[in-house]
């Protein structure tokens, strides 16, 4: 995105000034870790769509860095503390925290580096704290329920789509809207404004999360960077599979059951035969169209919106090209 | 203390109806252990620090009363996670959160907790959200780092009496100073005057981790409520240990590390010798000493406080109740 080069260079100057900073904290074994989760990368949306929110106002996009570095640190506590709770061995390809460490360092960096996103926004403009940590410390305790729910969901037996539908605002979508929100607060933009962003973030989220989805089966193998089919193979409650189960007859609904409880069959044969079953029920198209009325939810947010048109122009480009990965 | 006694019921319905409202939210494996932990009790001396902090300049303690439940939510957070770090059974007397639930469900609760205790911040009065939010995270970030520096202790050689100093100020003490500071912050008080409330804490919470490690060795069984020598059996660095490794002659030096790593030695046996070495070596009154020496450090800054004479002196009386717990 060539319209945000300016914004991503302010961005990645604070993370960096960021980074050196942790890395002469001490003691070591707390903020080593915090500097290495920040170090592996990722796209960095949410801070950017933190300085986007206030540019699109034409403010100093430097009146949001505070609100974008907390974002990207919560983003990354969560991450440390979510690979912990899913024992995951593998972030980005790389090691998770626990795993490079141990999980006491893993929960105590991860706690710091939560408390580190609060000082940092307490760093903003003082007349826009209040509002800032509001919405800020509102959202994370909503990313935690989340979290929380999509962990009820492993053995919950009745999970609804609108359930599914709702864990993932919460544990995905709410922090993109925060993050185009606090951007707009730190720009001064009227409570209509901001809504209209948080809206419109939201949205963007529940499309991604959806999305990420039906990737997971219906992705390229060699460009997904990850194994295809491994929602199925953790029998993973996702729209889709949601989805199937309430469109299935009795005959498919049994053989869903068959397919994911089974210790017979092998994975490379599940996810062969689940994907089959999607297919005839229709459940990717159904879940594109789910993404797509959540994408017209964002847009429509976006044209309402009262600010710099051809600065909207390109927050709707980079969403949608967020949105743009070849299923 | 019966000068506190309309204090404590102003914070107690306020706990209450925190536990209320924790109680009716969703998901309830999320809040249903933040509301166990706040139900097991405690002293509640730092929030009570809070608005003591407020009262003590004449000013409507209930401004104060918002900033005195994060500062409970926050220490009951660490609780759950440090009872995770240091794999501990009880807490109070009762089953730890991660014992009862689970490591997963105890990590995502003091998490949401954490956040928890920022949003109620939030909720203080607009003009010192600022001010609050800043202390409050400093403090947060120190209480993480003293329990790193606690851990790594463990396996550390060269502990120093100051660095154990160092450490529980951190995990300790400071977040008695904050407390009191931000119901100075409350009361409209000036920097001077909040500066000595929290010196003034901290030195207290000082004397008091001291005197807490001699406890644990010469506190009279039935009174105690835990085990008696449980530091000198698990080899805890405490202030009488540190310092007894420094005024020890070579032969005692000898003897300290062979009754810390023997194998072949009981408990009891050791318990009742390393007791005797720290008799010979007088550690007990050095430890005594020094807490004293905080204590006076403390009641100095409370001296030169500018606040209601009455007051000063209740709260004088109430941190010298804390600290004599008969040794």
């Amino acid at each position: 995105m060539q319209a945000y080069t300016s914004l991503f260079e302010i961005l990645n100057k604070a993370i960096e000034e960021q980074q050196t900073s942790l890395n002469t904290s001490s003691p070591k074994e707390m903020y080593e870790p915090m500097n290495y989760i920040i170090g592996l990368g990722g796209k960095r949306v949410r801070p950017l769509l933190t300085i986007v929110g206030c540019d699109i106002f034409d403010a100093n996009p430097n009146e949001a860095i505070h609100a974008a570095l907390a974002v990207e640190l919560f983003h990354n506590f969560s991450l440390i503390h979510d690979d912990i709770l899913d024992n995951a061995p593998l972030r980005r390809g790389n090691t998770t925290v626990h795993e490079k460490w141990n999980h006491n360092i893993a929960l105590l960096s991860g706690d710091g580096m939560m408390v580190k996103a609060f000082e940092i926004l307490g760093k903003s403009n003082a007349k826009h704290i209040p509002e800032l940590l509001q919405l800020f410390s509102k959202t994370g305790l909503e990313v935690c329920e989340g979290q929380q729910y999509d962990m009820n969901f492993e053995t919950q037996d009745n999970v609804s789509v609108e359930h599914y539908i709702h864990m993932i605002t919460y544990k995905t979508a709410v922090l993109l809207g925060c993050s185009l929100q606090m951007g707009s607060i730190c720009a001064n933009a009227s409570l209509e404004s901001q809504k209209h962003l948080y809206e419109f973030g939201k949205h963007v989220g529940i499309a991604f999360q959806i999305l990420d989805d039906v990737l997971d089966v219906y992705a390229d193998d060699e460009k997904f960077g990850k194994q295809v089919g491994g929602d199925i193979i953790s029998n993973k409650k996702t729209f889709m599979l949601l989805d199937a189960f309430e469109l299935a007859n009795e005959e498919q609904t049994k053989e869903l059951n068959h397919l994911l409880f089974s210790k017979e069959i092998s994975t490379t044969e599940k996810v062969k035969q689940v994907t089959a079953l999607y297919n005839n029920l229709g459940v990717k198209e159904l879940a594109i169209k789910e993404a797509n009325k959540h994408t017209d939810i964002a847009l429509k947010h976006l044209e309402e919106l009262k600010a710099n048109e051809s600065k909207k122009q390109h927050l709707k480009e980079f969403a949608l090209h967020l949105l743009n990965r070849e299923v």
